[in-house]
């Protein structure tokens, strides 16, 4: 029985609609409301037709009243979840945002990668990263939840799992990353993300000054020392999926059995990371339209290089937020979701 | 030596890029002048950086003079055209129009089939249809031309090839076009071109409504009955091509002979169409980045199924209008296009 | 409860193993056998790791012994269809065979079409073309089904609606079908499906000779005047999806609202098939990863352009086969399939 | 006047017939003999019908007897140029020779990268690495030329360029390139080339076991302490363009500046090198069909990140070979080449 009542606010994007879509196979929660200031009063089905299975609803305005019993999926840009975040907290709802903007715990990094002031900072105590794989208990009894970045959520998981391995690393971490343009700028009208500028073109983006290093940086070394992450993002002719090629550098030769057991005792017990014994295995199309992490590598002398593979629409957001949903109300995590 | 001066007004599109290019590697014509009212002030290499060998030019607005001794090819869109067509040729230059303003001699039809008034048509008297295999003649002796629409070329010549033939049609002549981005909508910002709209799609447009279908009519059946068509473009995930599926059904069964042997005798003495035997041979790669307007048929019964692919911005824009210059500037037809 | 069981013959391929995917979800049929020549030993996950939900099972070989209580559906070639389909018949098993074996009633058309022999043509008797918005009493009862091809699906629906209409159409039924990749070589090695002959690329094959033709002539009809078809089919550089533009010529003029009503009404009642007002609605994004026929028409003095779209690996196969096997075993036809 | 004669054995590859498309133009080099094992007797455009201006030629067996006065092109597997190479300078002519068989100078590496003995080792003494940005002058006087790898060009002359500051690199230098599928298995029949699989996809390749990462060590270093690379090749969905993302961690603090004015006094000397102010410029649409090598980066902290373009039928392999071929018989080295 669909007992759990969901407003999604910006469900007009592409991770928004990823999610609805999720939601409306799923037996508990219950989309009752949806919001989208540029599409306003349409039907859902006339903005997504390639939809058909979903609920019955008209997007409204974003000030709209909201359900009194509907918790908050925010889907918006930094700037509106900065605002609405806090309202919907203290309003007794739960939320999740999908947004940047509650991710960081320097202010001053955040400014310096969001390109704008944080307002609501103290909420930063009581928000939790929604990185089910690491913070699963933290999750549980949140009520606020901020949902990673899809290139953050390609590269913390791996580089996490590696464990007592990170306290040895030498100089920066090489995170070298290539996305699928739903990513980037999906539904957007900008130039850039013409068919003609993608199609049989290739190109690096925001290099060394991706608003996910820092995020990367805070939380793939929990419990270690902090390193360095360097970050390059790079735009594929490809509608989803991200692959990050993650280069590592010990003080000694890396020994490839070590790495193997630590990876592999993770996929074991985690439904959504899935093991491949070389790096070559691993291909974007293993993940699309699944919630997986793909994870593979190999080793050179003092080098590991991590391959990774996700959906950057699912694990990279929608379907990580409903492993977070699930949790957050009591339903088994992995609920909704397809798995092996 | 480079003796003839050309301007090119609108230069900036894809259209305009493909004529700059290839007039610098023509022995004879100078590009002395491109204007874009978009990106005026720029240089040509900012616009074009994948263009290496494009003259040292800078964009100027359209307004800007032009050098006295400068003849004209017009890239501009349809109003644009109807201003400066006129202007120009009163001041003594010769001009090519790429733009469909002063290709349809029915003004009825010319401003219902491009939504707007046409306010110049006592030029009409004065204009040649720039397709060179029909009216190399005329085109000599020209001082204003109308350079055919990319669609249209794919259509007119293999239907105008059959001769007596046209006559005996029985019913409209259908044709099924399908085109890549470019000639729709390359450097326009529209939603509808965007990666994630084109990319893994395919859809028709304008069905039966398209402003070539007129032109098609008017120009395929010179000497003979007119014939109605019903045309409908595509558009495919592709960069540059269009290949056009025509399906002619005619009173008695059709002689696959007598149409070989039309076509092959245009291929034989046209340097740019080129006969294949079979129509499964034709595919868009291969008259891509050239001038060829390639041509392959089949028969069953009454009806003969030709397929034809051309360049849309080479034999469909840039290259018949260079194929123009050539035969009104008295230079051999086919100097600085590529040939077998 | 899964209480029906089903073995697939020729699992290995892309329709295969989109009816293993589709009835992994479905509450009542359970897929028991699976049998692939190719992949024979080889574990379901390890050849198609991107399917993630995929039942416990291992390829087999054609000739392995089947559970004497499971149902047959056979996604092999012409040559192993036409052996296994009487031999399971026999058996007292229920057969759907997704080939094109069994569905031309001319023995002189069919081998002209397939160029081999049938030697099994008394079974033509005992078959019911699965087309279940045509002829979905006959398939209730059936024991054998021969499910319809993905281009024949895409024209015999939208024709055959036309009622009445049809009566009056003159000179032959045009075809023009684009197809992706999937639709024509997805798992062959063949050079003709390599990326670099296929990406940036569009080509006509098999014009007026490809074996869905006299499908579409001897099921588009019935109940009216037989007419002719002419059918091309061209390779689309997309991996799923199939768009038709069908043109028809009457007698006499065509009135749009006849037709509106007629497509509407069929509509209406059928769960798979959308009317859209425009045919340029009509998309194959729309349709892909669906079960869904999508039409939409225009007209022009005697002419009516039908624009279709489906997913050929759903609709054109095994979407349509679970549509059937719903019939044949009682339960509701959507059963497993999403809908509106 | 095309005065020097060249024969191309291995010409039906995408690299062989890149070159012969080139030469075509070349004021001075005519293309007389052309061989392909697997394409002997068919002309030149039935093989390649999208190339209109090929010379009148027919492919030839390997073995057929060379013109006298010809020089030789080897565009052949490394087994057919290890015996080819020596058995043509014997006979006194000069020979470029594309593929990997002369490239390294160590024995043991050599073998262990390309998993094949080598028995003419005693050659490379002889043999010069065609690199004419780093080796112009001996390209000059040799008969004897082994072109270099694409991918390794895109790594060796950003690296080169540095000069001194090489010194001061600090751990491994990350290479992560990505290539198009022309790059990898043009005209293979494998199915990992097959458009369904490259299609929507990306994948890594030979991570730090590609037989082009020992070229880069041994060239990137010229003059200067040896250093340790690691490098991994990606496949896109593209058809031609590498784009190279190159990192470097130093001892220090690396100054912009100084990295800066390097590239930019080589690009100013060097016709086919082009420096650009962001790496985010760098694409591989802007060096598609052109000879150029384009340069971008940015640094932090003590990190260096270059991204670099170039075309891997041009200047990664047909267009490099012509430059050294202009070098060898003393013609102008940019001739036949597109230039600013």
């Amino acid at each position: 029985m669909k007992q759990t009542k969901i407003a999604i606010i910006g469900a007009g994007g592409l991770t928004g609609k990823e999610l609805v879509g999720l939601l409306a196979h799923h037996p508990h929660f219950q989309v009752v409301h949806i919001t989208s200031n540029q599409v306003d009063g349409k039907h859902i089905r006339e903005v997504f037709p390639d939809l058909s299975h979903l609920p019955d609803l008209r997007f409204q305005k974003h000030e709209a009243t909201i359900p009194e019993d509907a918790h908050i999926v925010l889907a918006t840009p930094n700037e509106v979840s900065l605002e609405k975040a806090p309202e919907f907290l203290m309003q007794g709802k739960k939320v999740i945002d999908l947004s940047g903007t509650f991710r960081l715990h320097d202010q001053n990094q955040f400014e310096s990668a969001y390109k704008f002031k944080h307002t609501k900072f103290e909420w930063m105590d009581k928000v939790v990263f929604g990185l089910p794989e690491l913070f699963r208990e933290k999750i549980k009894n949140a009520n606020f939840i901020s949902n990673p970045g899809c290139f953050a959520t390609s590269a913390i998981l791996p580089i996490a799992i590696l464990g007592n391995l990170r306290k040895k690393i030498q100089g920066p971490v090489i995170v070298d990353a290539k996305s699928g343009v739903s990513g980037a700028g999906g539904r957007t009208e900008e130039i850039k993300y013409a068919y003609t500028h993608v199609y049989e073109n290739f190109r690096a983006y925001k290099v060394l000054s991706h608003q996910h290093e820092p995020e990367m940086e805070e939380y793939s070394f929990v419990g270690s020392d902090p390193k360095k992450i360097h970050f390059t993002p790079h735009l594929l002719p490809v509608y989803r999926g991200i692959l990050a090629t993650i280069y590592i550098t010990f003080e000694n030769p890396v020994d490839p059995k070590e790495v193997k057991e630590k990876i592999q005792s993770v996929a074991e017990k985690e439904t959504f990371i899935r093991f491949y014994e070389t790096p070559e295995e691993i291909e974007i199309r293993k993940v699309q339209n699944t919630n997986f992490l793909d994870i593979g590598f190999t080793t050179k002398g003092n080098t590991l290089v991590l391959v990774t593979a996700l959906d950057n629409l699912v694990k990279g957001a929608a379907g990580q937020a409903l492993q977070n949903l699930n949790l957050m109300f009591g339903y088994s995590e992995t609920l909704g979701l397809v798995t092996i």
